[in-house]
């Protein structure tokens, strides 16, 4: 049985992973027969979201892992601890978290970096020939992570595409019920909440990229 | 098109509303072809527990209501400002929010009550003759809800199941893949992650139980 990483960042679109895109992952991956691990670094918050005002949470803090763990009924572990060796694909799903605790592109954009943990596992996922899937904003990392020559999409939003392309890589503009696929280096990204409207929307995306990496495993 | 009320109890297994079942029913309800509105008692949870060690977070709160909003991409309302009349059925997922912050059957078992904003939503929503769904240990509060005559499952556990038919009702053994329709009460339950030993088959359970309460709406 195939057996997929799944990177969280925290739990909550606004400073974590995007719950529904993580979920609808999770039930995917074992809708098309295979397991999953989820892992996260063991690494405070950038900041805290209120998700009701939508403002940060002033004096508040917590860890990305052990939010992380919230999300998956506890069932996680310190990306830090994780060998790549052990896995046949990579996913990680989106929301802010990707962007603010993984790497800091909400905040630096074309300047930004990605957490250290995040950069080796997922290097050592790719150089060992494994495909990876990235949603929503998480594939603003893809052209730290894998090089100039990368196809992605974030969705259709210039701006955001523009703000990575000057790291390198070319943006695909992208529907929410569509993949890209960068056959070369196998990596598939999908926009996810970029542009979903409904969690419908999103899963249409999100299971076709599951199925995608699932399939180039 | 159908509207169903989602009750949520908080962010997470351990003291909050259970997330894979919170988000599946979402899913669930617009695959239906209905649409769904979230809302939360605005309290203080009765304590925060560390999903990665599984031990409570000494000196931590949160609000229910803020972090049910973290759950739903922060489109939740304040239980206690919504109105039966513009639903047509209510569906409450489980965790142990729903023992702990929307009844306190977690502490007081048999000797359990339900919050007041959610005994006055439930039962307006119940006297109307609309369909309640309750899914996971949620159906604790049943006897409480729903009176004496009260047909429901919790899965399996003597134990568990014991104290809530001390409070009323009959208890029916039942799968995870598996719903118990009380149809004179129009009270529909599943065991869900009561016995669900991966998410796939809490998913089994919670898509007929999102089924059979959209078919009686």
């Amino acid at each position: 049985m195939k057996k997929v990483a799944v990177i969280l960042s925290g739990c909550g679109v606004y400073d974590g992973s995007e719950i529904y895109e993580s979920v609808l992952t999770l039930l995917s991956i074992e809708e098309n027969g295979a397991t999953y691990q989820c892992m996260a670094p063991n690494i405070e918050q950038m900041h805290v979201v209120n998700h009701l005002s939508g403002e940060p949470s002033e004096g508040e803090s917590r860890n990305v892992l052990i939010e992380s763990a919230r999300l998956a009924r506890g069932e996680v572990i310190d990306l830090a601890t994780a060998s790549a060796a052990d896995y046949d694909a990579l996913i990680i799903p989106g929301g802010f978290g990707a962007a603010k605790n993984l790497s800091n592109f909400a905040i630096e954009g074309s300047n930004s970096q990605v957490n250290p943990d995040v950069v080796a596992f997922t290097q050592a996922i790719h150089k060992a020939g494994k495909p990876v899937g990235l949603m929503c904003i998480a594939p603003a990392m893809t052209p730290l992570l894998f090089g100039q020559d990368i196809n992605f999409t974030i969705g259709n939003d210039p701006e955001t595409a523009g703000a990575i392309e000057a790291m390198g890589g070319t943006h695909n503009s992208c529907g929410v019920d569509e993949i890209v696929t960068d056959q070369e280096l196998k990596v598939i990204t999908t926009p996810a909440y970029m542009l979903a409207g409904s969690i419908s929307e999103a899963s249409s995306g999100i299971r076709k990229l599951v199925e995608q990496v699932i399939r180039m495993a």
